[in-house]
């Protein structure tokens, strides 16, 4: 199995039409595309139920940012199934890949989804690297492991990947990455009515 | 002036047709793309004898960690033109965009170029993030700067980036980061004959 591990965008919809949004590490195996929700996951739930899903790639960072920030509302556009069943994309998306659940291995902490591509529609031309947003990527991982991290750590790394944030970023970038910075600021803020 | 900086690959022609191949960090500033090279530089001497440059959007860092440590034979492919004058771009590139230069703002250091998009060509799917990737990256900016920093930077840097490589890489990023280690281990090994 190859280990190279992409960040892209699942997005789904439960039998009754509501779309869900979630960032997903993903594994390209031959034809195929492999997932590996952690329990409990609407993402799981919903690719069971409908056996369908579209794997989004995308270089609009907010996503990743916003989604460990709890802004899960994000414009998504129909993408054509053969049988009609519902199906979206991100609006946002460079790429959205139509997927088909071919095989579930079951594990009751995180069971293995592979899907069939069935349908690939290119929407917009990849721009290239941007180094802001591999920053936003990393600092989007360390806030959605804020109860796990020191806060030094999380300082540190912030500090860090502030460089590239400041060389390169556009509007974009420089939304997502304030997201992050009051996410942390949030979460070490004493509760209200606290000492 | 959009601030935000992509990380690109430039590719041009002398006028005998010798290929450069060049990382370079544009900006998309409406519809054109400009780029502000560092004299000397081939790609400057080339755009200004031809008035034609491939923009190439790669996700195969090993073109920037070869750029930097020496090895810049990369495959490419005829572009077409409208006047059928020699244009290539890289073999693994996800998108060519063949520019036409519009205006040179001169300077002694580091002149503005600013080109339009001719014809873009989409050649392959973006396949989303990958955090080794820009892991890889991060470290070829390092290693370009390994005269500049001092070697306790570099390792802490290198480690962290290390983290993602170990994550999430695939063989390319695998190669491409051992390229960057080599790099670093050769730059501090004494020269032969001293000591």
């Amino acid at each position: 199995m190859n280990d190279q591990i992409f960040e892209t965008v699942i997005t789904t919809c439960s039998p009754e039409g509501a779309v869900h949004v979630a960032p997903m590490g993903v594994r390209y195996v031959g034809e195929e595309v492999v997932l590996k929700p952690f329990r409990p996951s609407r993402t799981l739930d919903n690719v069971l139920a409908t056996r369908t899903a579209v794997l989004n790639t995308i270089t609009d960072v907010r996503v990743f940012a916003g989604c460990v920030t709890g802004r899960r509302n994000w414009s998504t556009s129909t993408v054509d199934t053969p049988d009609g069943s519902p199906a979206v994309g991100l609006a946002c998306a460079h790429v959205h890949v139509l997927l088909r659940l071919v095989d579930v291995a079951e594990d009751p902490q995180r069971p293995t989804l592979r899907l069939a591509r069935v349908r690939e529609v290119q929407r917009s031309a990849f721009p290239g690297f941007n180094r802001a947003q591999a920053a936003v990527l990393e600092g989007a991982v360390l806030v959605s492991r804020l109860h796990l991290l020191p806060p030094e750590k999380i300082d540190s790394e912030m500090a860090y990947l502030q460089i590239a944030v400041d060389k390169t970023a556009g509007a974009a970038e420089l939304e997502a990455w304030a997201w992050l910075q009051e996410a942390i600021a949030r979460h070490r803020a004493p509760a209200l009515g606290s000492a």
